[in-house]
C-alpha cells in the first residue's frame, strides 16, 4: 500500500495506523490481547486464523510495539501487550461497540458488557463508571458476557470456554500449564 | 476472509465492524466524510486512492449503509454519512489519535485539533469540551489544524488547502459548483 500523498497532513495519523492494525486479523489478535490471550495456540484456536497469518501478524505487531514477545514456562514463549498496545483500547472499544449496535447478537444487546472492577458496574462508552463515575483504567475493566453473547458450546474452544466468565483484562486468561489444544479438551 | 469461528462470540461484533471497515482506505474515506468530503473527486484526489479502489469501497459503504449516495447538482452525486456512518467517529477518533500520539507529524503534537463549535475549545478523547464540560455532538466539531500539521504546499488537493482552515464536521468543505479538478487547481 502506499501511504496518502499527503504525508504530514491529518491522513498520516490515520493511515499510519490502519498501516498497523488494518490488516485482516491484526485487531482481533489485539482484542484478544487485552482479554489475556497470551500464547500462539490461544490465538489459533479462538479466532480459526491460518497459522500463517497469525505468524505474520504477530511479527507485525511485535516489530510495531504493540505487542511484547516473553519467555514462557519451558521454552515457550507469550504475547502481551505494550504500553502503545494497551493505547489501542478506545479503538478496539469502539470498533467492538459499532458492531454490536448494528450487528447485534442473536440474543439482542451487546455480546459482552465491560464492568468496572471495583463495584460491577457497567463502564460506558466514554470509560466512566455508570456507578461511580470514575475513568475506568483497562486493567481495571472486567470483561462479562452480555445479553447478545450465544453460550459457547461444548465444542467451543478453551478462550471462547474462558471469557464465559467475567475475566479482568489484561490479566492471563487461561493457566500457563495447561495445553490450550488437548489438554484444556479433555478437562 | 472467513469470519471467526464464534459467530455468536464477541469476536463477532469486531470482526463484523472489520469486515466493513477493516477494508485497506476504507476507514480514509470515511474520515474525510466526517471533514465534509463528498464527491468522488475529492476523495480521488485527497486519499490518491486508485479510482477502481475508491469506487468499490464507496459501493461497499454505500450498500452497508454507512454512506448515502444522493443527487448532486447536475447529473452529478454525492455522498453522505448515514446515522450508522456517524456512528463511527468514536473509531476514527480513537484511530487518529493513537496514529498522532506514536507516529506524530513533523512539527510534534496532534496534526488536528478537534473544537468545540460554541467555545472553541478543544475536546478531548473522551468527547468533552476541554471549556464547558459538555459531551460535544460530533456535528458541533470543529476540525482546525494543529501542531503536527505541514501547511499544505500549492500544489496540494482542494481538500487538503481547504482543511488548513477550521471547518466544522459533517458540514460540506467545498463549494458545490467548484469542480475539484480542474477549476480548484485554477484559482
Amino acid at each position: 500500500m502506499t501511504l496518502p500523498r499527503d504525508y504530514s497532513g491529518q491522513t498520516c495519523a490515520l493511515a499510519r495506523s490502519m498501516e498497523i492494525v488494518g490488516e485482516r486479523w491484526t485487531l482481533l489478535i489485539v482484542r484478544d490481547a487485552f482479554y489475556g490471550v497470551r500464547r500462539f495456540g490461544e490465538f489459533a484456536g479462538h479466532l480459526s486464523v491460518p497459522r500463517a497469518v497469525l505468524t505474520d501478524r504477530l511479527a507485525t505487531l511485535t516489530a510495531a510495539g504493540v505487542l511484547d514477545r516473553r519467555p514462557d514456562t519451558g521454552r515457550r514463549e507469550f504475547y502481551a501487550l505494550t504500553g502503545k498496545g494497551v493505547a489501542l483500547w478506545p479503538a478496539v472499544r469502539a470498533l467492538t461497540s459499532w458492531g454490536d449496535l448494528f450487528y447485534p447478537g442473536p440474543g439482542g444487546g451487546p455480546r459482552r458488557v465491560f464492568r468496572h472492577v471495583g463495584d460491577e458496574a457497567p463502564v460506558g462508552e466514554d470509560g466512566r463508571c455508570s456507578g461511580c463515575g470514575e475513568a475506568v483504567p483497562v486493567a481495571d475493566l472486567l470483561v462479562t458476557p452480555g445479553p447478545g453473547l450465544a453460550a459457547p458450546g461444548p465444542d467451543a474452544d478453551p478462550v471462547s470456554r474462558a471469557l464465559a466468565r467475567p475475566h479482568r483484562l489484561l490479566t492471563p486468561l487461561l493457566p500457563s500449564t495447561v495445553s490450550t489444544t488437548r489438554k484444556a479438551e479433555q478437562r
